[in-house]
């Protein structure tokens, strides 16, 4: 096994606010979607949790961990009542909201890269199980609400390429045995940080080469 | 091992009937979105068994029953060609069809929380799980047929608390030691119960506080 | 376990070329969809793979061989970046496309029934297997555009019926112990060929009996 990222309970605390904040768009996303309570509670756990759930079924490792610790499931629920109730303070502390998102999707791919290794799983699947952690519940959360998922339209900031950052560079500390708390953190704050850039400058992705100008260029509504 | 619920052909019976009601009503709406025969036998098949099977996996029980008891394969398919054939007839009796629908969500929270606490689940977790077999199925419906889920709807009558209900009785069942035939059929009955209560008097679920008048409020088509 | 196919190398071979062939199809809605690069990647990826892993999650085959072989992951990748470039060559050729993809079909139903059976699962259930094999992917595929999934629309060429008979083909072989590398061709081949001729002649299943007239005989745009 390897070394924790950090000690057990600030591990534990960094997954509840990531938990959090994941559920805090699911929950959003409900509300906007005019879900009612149950919609917004729905939303907000497979928002937090799905991307985790989807890791631990591959990797084996069941029941997955969002069904054995009870704070995991409880925190969605926590953010589920306050958007029901807030949702419009909420909605515009939205920059704020988008940080703590980042943040989440960096302590995400690096909690996800590192135990799909700890589960015997290569580098490549591990990096690529990170990046599904950070990622899984957010197209989960979409294909339920009926949206196109927001990872794979061109009209949104960055969102993929930061969770690919961060899970690449701890792939790349356990390859050189350099994995431990502070490279871990490291793994975890620039994937941070490019999300950040991602949202301040817009920094979207290339579609295919050769497009007809007949090709639709008028985003979706959402 | 907690007690069967009932004798192993009597549960036998009731699960092949919450699976043959449950595939009628995915059955039904494949006609409504006109998919081909094809199309008509997979959603049955899916709605039918969509929830245990999300169960299974999360509890890591593989494969999964839906696999291992050919009655449950093949049930669905009956109600497939039935609605083939005769599906006019079985939208006249619709109310008939929400009534044995009723009955499945009874039947399988009270089966899916057992199940998943003879596993090894906690009792909050055994619950949740209960509350996925109800309604796993018919989510799963739903993103085939490219609609919103009904489930998280606001617009559609009390569906998930039955099941909640359902669960949650079977719950403090266990925790107090007083899980037997006689207490989980009337877990079942009052799910059953309350869903025949929320369809009769339309209850439904409030939407989240102060949403902006501007908001949408009509109901999507479907 | 069953003699293999073909020789293990010869299978491998085939197995990335059914993986090549689904990736493109996954890549090519991608760009119709105006995705980015990663939307384009996601899709080939899960179209390509997403078959294998129902597959694998559900026979308990963990973790699935999509994230313990390579070749599986990074053959997905080589087609999307081939559609990102030349899209528009990779259209002009879809006759060509669509046969490989029928032979991806054929080889996919054959491997999948194959699989289960040897990880202990009856004859019914592994030929469904092989059947989600087949058809998973391209389920997954048409979910994550939010489209309805083509395999259940019945304006779409006979695409179920092909992978039934292939895998019913196997079963059959396996109940009478003649499973060898030549009936497995055979079954693939007839698989390939039901698909050719369901193409060539745009054969399609038949839509539920005495639908209303009223009833949307549109298509749906895509």
């Amino acid at each position: 096994m390897l070394q924790q990222l950090f000690t057990p309970s600030v591990q534990h605390t960094l997954d509840l606010i990531g938990i959090f904040v994941f559920a805090i768009s699911g929950a959003l996303l409900a509300v906007r979607k005019n879900f009612d309570i149950f919609g917004i509670a729905v939303l907000a756990e497979v928002t937090a949790l799905g991307g985790g759930l989807i890791r631990d079924l591959i990797i084996g490792a069941v029941p997955p961990a969002a069904f054995t610790d009870l704070g995991y499931f409880l925190t969605p629920l926590v953010a589920a009542v306050l958007v029901f109730f807030l949702h419009p303070q909420v909605q515009r502390i939205q920059t704020g909201v988008n940080v703590f998102d980042a943040a989440g999707l960096g302590l995400f791919c690096v909690a996800g890269t590192t135990k799909a290794y700890e589960y015997g799983l290569g580098l490549t699947a591990s990096a690529t199980l990170g990046l599904a952690t950070a990622v899984g519940g957010g197209v989960l959360r979409d294909i339920i609400a009926n949206e196109v998922p927001s990872l794979v339209r061109w009209d949104r900031d960055l969102y993929a390429v930061p969770a690919i950052v961060g899970s690449a560079i701890v792939a790349l500390c356990i390859r050189f045995q350099a994995l431990n708390p502070g490279t871990s953190a490291v793994a975890a704050l620039v994937a941070f940080a490019v999300r950040l850039l991602a949202l301040r400058y817009h920094w979207r992705a290339p579609r295919a080469w050769n497009r007809r100008s007949s090709a639709v260029e008028v985003p979706e509504e959402g």
